[in-house]
């Protein structure tokens, strides 16, 4: 913060278990992350190389190590993991996982049928050898998970190993815990506050009205994910408080008087 | 221009008072900002640091420098003046500006109740120091200023010291001049033309529907803002008539033959 | 490819006929272009100037050399190419291509009207100098061409020696073979497929909706258009099913165990 601005909001610093930031880089240079990093490494906890791009784009360990260098649990989106076990390829996936250094991992079934205590098997497999993220929720948007499936996935999830559960919503943020529109599913959000937490839940949110909506529900350190590298900074400000959509979340109006 | 077209429209060249193009930096680190300016310095005017994003920037100080060294005045947008002013800082406010050298402020009340007198005091306090924008219009979708209220406005800040004011449509482009639709409010707009004057209203046009609406409407030089920095090459490009959109704004079609 | 994925689908290698990959710079700087290329080149076929952005940003020919080193066709928006022909400098325009050493251009009526004989002889006149995209299908939503003048044109100008035929849809994706909504016009595409050859057509598909739709139909190797440089990553996901959106495009779903 370089203003000394009063009746700011407290903000959790890293390393941190709440008001978690997560970003999605979907084949960014080097150089792109390192401008990225100089600007935002503080305020980031993860970064999720977006669903299968980390198979493409070269120098993929020089900027692995950049992330964890700078403070960052960085994994692979949970469709290279999906990609590896419909091949039935999941030795070699922790293969890959031990030869690029990573010591976090997505667990999710957002585009095959899995069953769900195979699911869990996965997750408690890879919690051996590090952070476990598993994701609930499906990427196809004619799939609407019933409230009790959310739950019981959710539970039996972090009861075998994950460090979060985090709801699906995509980089589109129109599917999982948001309609096709982008608006959120507010009775499903709250019966999985209540029964699951807050501390345990990681929300996709890409869209600015997502993030706004979840920070005024929540407040400045609610955990959310699926955000564009660029707008790390943006979402700085509305956390606290210093963009319009927030203003008026973290402060009481008052007369005000030129001098 | 770097080729010999014929027949081009006449573009003001820096520094000009018309044809302003006013850029929203969200939060770019140095060398973002150095791959902008090298190839769009000599088409921006102005660069406004959106809404809080200055406070969580690293190197705020070496962009400004940047930025100005540039011949690009460069200022933080209304909302951290706001911020400052309802937390009854703005002795603290004008420490900061003077602090990284800005000659340059944003006097707005887009998330604020501001007795307009008060406004303008603040206007012309600021403007002792150097340039000042106002800007006009509520960030709120919900509140719909009246048109004599947005030309009693504009007319009282240009007395009270502002060089322009700015007629507001957030990063969006959805809210004050523009419908939620993003189309623009042809009857308030032309109010504002014919009595404040084109050469003192900078016109927030983050869309590229907007940006043309505007250049068929008012011509080459017309004054925009809220820019995206990638964003300022294809703009240049329909202020002069090289993009499908403004292509026949500027040229008389004529039977072509080819050699 | 990082990994040792197995039954991915077959994708071609550069120099290649068919699954070539067409980029849009907008003016992207040196440092940026270098970015992208440095991720990306090996994935990329075409570079375009987009519209009229090569008359503005600097250093033009230091970028387009980058391009070419990097083994990679560079050529003019059409716009520009129509902004020279509708001024009757097309003798100037070749000198610029000359200038520049662009041994690729593209040859469009997108929006000017052109008699169709005209631009077979600047497709004919082009191609002595180098490789010519030529493109079929208005800029102007309004504008509907019927198919079976999408048929003569596309046939005419393969004849009068374009390599491809591009099918217009601007950068917004709306317009030519798409439907201002930015779904495909089926029927349309179908017939161009019968009559002209998927191997002689590059779709313009920004979307990634219609990238989708693309690879669905036509496979891993189809054409496609008008890729945002980021994008370029996350469209070849989708070309090898490393996606949600094409998972199951090129894999069979089977039992999966954990072990």
């Amino acid at each position: 913060m370089n203003f000394a601005l009063n009746s700011l909001p407290q903000r959790e610093a890293k390393e941190r278990n709440n008001g978690l930031t997560m970003v999605m880089d979907k084949g960014l240079s080097i150089r792109e992350a390192e401008d990225f990093l100089s600007v935002s490494a503080q305020y980031v906890d993860l970064v999720k190389l977006g669903f299968g791009t980390s198979a493409f784009t070269p120098n993929l360990q020089e900027k692995i190590n950049l992330y964890q260098n700078a403070g960052i649990k960085c994994y692979f989106g949970g469709t290279l993991f999906e990609a590896f076990v419909i091949r039935n390829q999941f030795d070699e996936y922790r293969r890959v996982l031990d030869q690029y250094g990573l010591n976090c991992a997505e667990v999710s079934d957002g585009s095959i049928e899995m069953n769900h205590q195979d699911k869990c098997n996965y997750i408690a497999e890879l919690a051996k050898r590090g952070t476990v993220l598993s994701e609930v929720g499906s990427k196809d948007a004619n799939v609407e998970l019933p409230e009790d499936v959310w739950l019981s996935q959710m539970r039996n999830e972090l009861n075998a190993g994950s460090w979060k559960v985090i709801a699906e919503a995509r980089e589109s943020g129109t599917v999982g815990i948001f309609q096709g529109s982008g608006q959120a599913k507010t009775s499903l959000i709250d019966g999985l506050l209540l029964q699951i937490g807050e501390e345990n839940i990681l929300w996709e949110a890409p869209m600015k009205s997502q993030q706004v909506w979840f920070i005024n529900k929540l407040g400045t350190n609610v955990n959310l994910g699926n955000i564009a590298p660029n707008e790390v900074i943006p979402l700085e400000c509305l956390r606290m408080g210093l963009r319009g959509d927030t203003f008026h979340s973290f402060i009481t109006p008052q007369t005000t008087t030129a001098n």
